[in-house]
């Protein structure tokens, strides 16, 4: 055993299970060669590596059971540990390479098995009911064979409707009957897989829910999910329903599509029905579904959504608004305007026409779209909270405070704002494709700072506000890696031709 | 690089894909010291290696995403390989150190990190509904903080009962309400977790259900569950609820138990209300309750069973059987002896009396008490099972075969021989603790041929219909090791004080 090795990789464990992060990088070799992986991800570089134990939420527990040492040269060795989680006996094992420097024995290479443990019967993250199934649908049907992850936001019989809050849920009866949106799925032959979870009174774009965590994002290991239909679209990515059943009133579809990689449909105001479904803000609420293609989107469209949105489109522009645009994160609205010139290039989107937007129009437009959004939300939730204080996430909380605050009268001339921005809108999508990013950027990472998520959350919604202003359907396609998501805007009452229309660009980009 | 590593590196991927046990044996160093680990197993030395590999049946489909490769010495190199597999995305890590010898490059360790493609949102072996919870308990009560997996067998409002059976269920209605036995879960306290898999139509002590699968053992991986309370069972091993509640006709509490190294208890025959429970036999049909401790079985009891139950046993004797002992596997017998003898030796059971049961009476009660159960089982399920040709798996079909040809002359005739058996039975039991085991032994292996289930099962059944035709309380304590149970049976009525007792034993031993 060579001098001082022993010594080195105890104080290793010792470090990880205090998680003393200055010493564990202290013992990680520096530079840009040193590695580490776990299967998920392979990180490359002191830096990396540093940087994914600074978010480290979850500190090891484990114990060394069996050390493997092997001497692979004067100052080289091979330590291999099989370790034991105490708390439930599950075994993993880690491997490193060690080498002697000037600084004593560093790791330059690590891989590690956490120790597998059987996990919860559900990822309470993402779901919060779920059944083999919850409910069977029609023997036969459009969507024989897919199932459906349904935000707890809409009614379904038999269960209470949760709303991403827990104090609600204990305060809530049994549904009599599913709101007939569900209803139709299940009568089209989808299965209802499960209630999903959803942020706090969909309030939220993070899918960050303070009590019941946030559902992994399997595109983007350790980003959040977008929200505020998380659990939905987490289920679809994880595969375990094939329709993410949501409502969209600033984006709470296309975000969390943007951040997974997903096709996500937010429909034409009052396209589909509404009952049974928790309102936030009527005024912008709609329904919306994700699904890992267009196909199974377009499927549930033609149940959903009525025929007279068969429209084909007949965009002979391809608008860029390059205002927008300019709330984007770096390379985002770069990324946009590469993607729509290839697309127009190869004749999958009309030509392209830069629009003008006056910033402050913007601004003041999408003032307005908040100003009402948190009026209407305060209306339908203000007595509820007001008299359960201290029954909210941080951030929703203090969104609704801010809503508490909203006048009447501030509410009525936001309105007007809205109608003239609607009309003005409304006239530049006709006979127009409105291409824009579907977010601000990738999904925040979780550990991210409240002003980067910030920074996302303003940015983004000065984007996704465009087609509630309008009232418009609008798609999020998984064209600009990241992931991160294109957007496509059209006439309201325009869906399903725009679903065909974006099936043919997704197509094209293949 | 280093000449030829990079062409060891591809001829090991290549040779894994194609299963080529002979060239990956080639390219692994020969003699003690390599080493080969995943996390669920460490081989040292290449003859264990190689003889893994010759075992292995899932051969590799994965696909090197990254390749890092780092120099250690002249003749020495670490390959970190991030993979990936092709039909799900799932990524992987595999690290080997790789050394020069005369026989070329060769691995002297490698570290394989498996790809885990994300699992389904339930495991639907173990369970059919779940939720966070499904229903919640009283804020309050001597059961707060525990879950419960209820067997498909029970009401629960606003759930269609499953019986095990897809066909079945497809034709139940939601129940307006829970029995009786799971709202006074719920009103002590505890939340409803989940509702779990049971054999179909409870009549079954394998676990193996043909529609749903068989839910693991993870006591005895690879092992059955044991059933018919499978379902709730597993979840309770899982970790994934504290209360599996259950019924026991001929042993669906205690062989489960007995294969999970659970403690079960079967209560006194009509001790506790079965409103609300799909019949099996309801002559023998008791509810019961599966947990990881006796702790949590006794609060139970608290609240389900009459207080009257609560008397203390005066046993004077531990009553031993040989004749049923004789029932049992190989060591199981002497195991039940030595562990009784050593119990009584420290005085946690009174002294050994071991009584007479004639082979012959012993066949005549259980052929006895089969045939009653089958014919309640026919009356019960008859109709609904002729009504419905092809519906059951072959084993439970061919029970109920046998159960339709069952006259009422027969069951009249052997109902006789049970009230015989219960009044010889109850007086054996005056003033004793009847000890025994729980099951012939450990859960038979999933892939175990019919011949040694069937062997199984009917050494269990001479066991487990004692109790059944007393109506007595039974307890099974995992103190066989195996894992496999010792059972405990006293008076009808005495619940209470049979669990009292058996917390003793189970102390005592420890």
């Amino acid at each position: 055993m060579p001098d001082g090795l022993l010594d080195a990789f105890r104080a290793y464990e010792t470090a990880l299970r205090g998680n003393d992060t200055e010493a564990l990088n202290a013992l990680f070799a520096p530079g840009p060669d040193t590695v580490r992986g776990d299967g998920k991800t392979l990180l490359t570089g002191h830096a990396a590596i540093a940087g994914f134990r600074s978010a480290r939420t979850k500190i090891p527990t484990r114990q060394v059971a069996v050390l493997h040492v092997r001497v692979l040269g004067a100052d080289t060795a091979l330590c291999l540990a099989s370790t034991r989680e105490p708390s439930n006996g599950a075994t993993g094992l880690q491997t490193q390479v060690w080498r002697r420097g000037p600084a004593g024995w560093q790791v330059i290479a690590a891989h590690v098995t956490l120790p597998q443990a059987p996990g919860p019967a559900l990822d309470t993250s993402v779901w919060r009911v779920a059944g083999d199934p919850l409910l069977s649908g029609a023997p036969e049907g459009p969507l024989h064979g897919s199932r459906v992850a349904v935000k707890d936001l809409f009614a379904v019989a038999g269960h209470p409707l949760g709303a991403g809050n827990p104090t609600w849920l204990a305060g809530r009866k049994p549904e009599p009957e599913s709101a007939p949106v569900v209803s139709a799925l299940l009568a089209a032959g989808a299965d209802l897989a499960g209630i999903a979870r959803t942020d706090e009174f969909a309030y939220s774009l993070a899918g960050t829910n303070a009590h019941y965590g946030s559902p992994p994002n399997p595109a983007a290991p350790g980003a959040v999910s977008g929200g505020s239909t998380s659990g939905p679209a987490s289920a679809v990515s994880l595969r375990q329903a094939e329709i993410g059943l949501g409502t969209d009133t600033a984006g709470s579809i296309r975000v969390p599509a943007s951040y997974q990689g997903l096709v996500g449909l937010r429909t034409t105001h009052g396209a589909v029905d509404r009952t049974g479904l928790l309102p936030l803000a009527p005024s912008f609420d709609t329904v919306g579904w994700l699904t890992r293609d267009i196909a199974t989107s377009a499927r549930v469209a033609e149940v959903l959504l009525p025929a007279a949105t068969r429209v084909p489109l007949a965009a002979t522009r391809t608008l860029r608004l390059s205002t927008v645009d300019g709330h984007a994160r770096p390379g985002i609205a770069e990324a946009v305007e590469a993607t729509a010139a290839r697309l127009a290039g190869e004749g999958a989107l009309p030509p392209i026409e830069h629009g003008d937007l006056a910033p402050e129009t913007l601004e003041r437009w999408f003032h307005a779209f908040r100003t009402v959004q948190a009026r209407e939300a305060w209306l339908a939730h203000g007595d509820w909270i007001s008299a359960h204080p201290g029954s909210l996430g941080a951030d929703v909380a203090g969104r609704f405070e801010t809503a508490s605050r909203v006048t009447e009268t501030d509410a009525h001339q936001a309105s007007e704002v809205v109608a003239e921005a609607r009309e003005a809108l409304r006239e530049l999508l006709a006979g127009a494709v409105l291409v824009l990013p579907a977010s601000a950027g990738p999904a925040p990472r979780r550990d991210a700072g409240s002003e980067e998520v910030e920074a996302e959350r303003a940015g983004t919604l000065r984007m996704t506000c465009l087609a509630g202003l309008a009232g418009a359907p609008a798609v999020s396609l998984p064209l600009l890696g990241g992931p991160s998501g294109l957007c496509l805007v059209t006439s309201p009452g325009t869906d399903l031709g725009l679903l065909t229309f974006a099936g043919k660009v997704l197509e094209t980009s293949r």
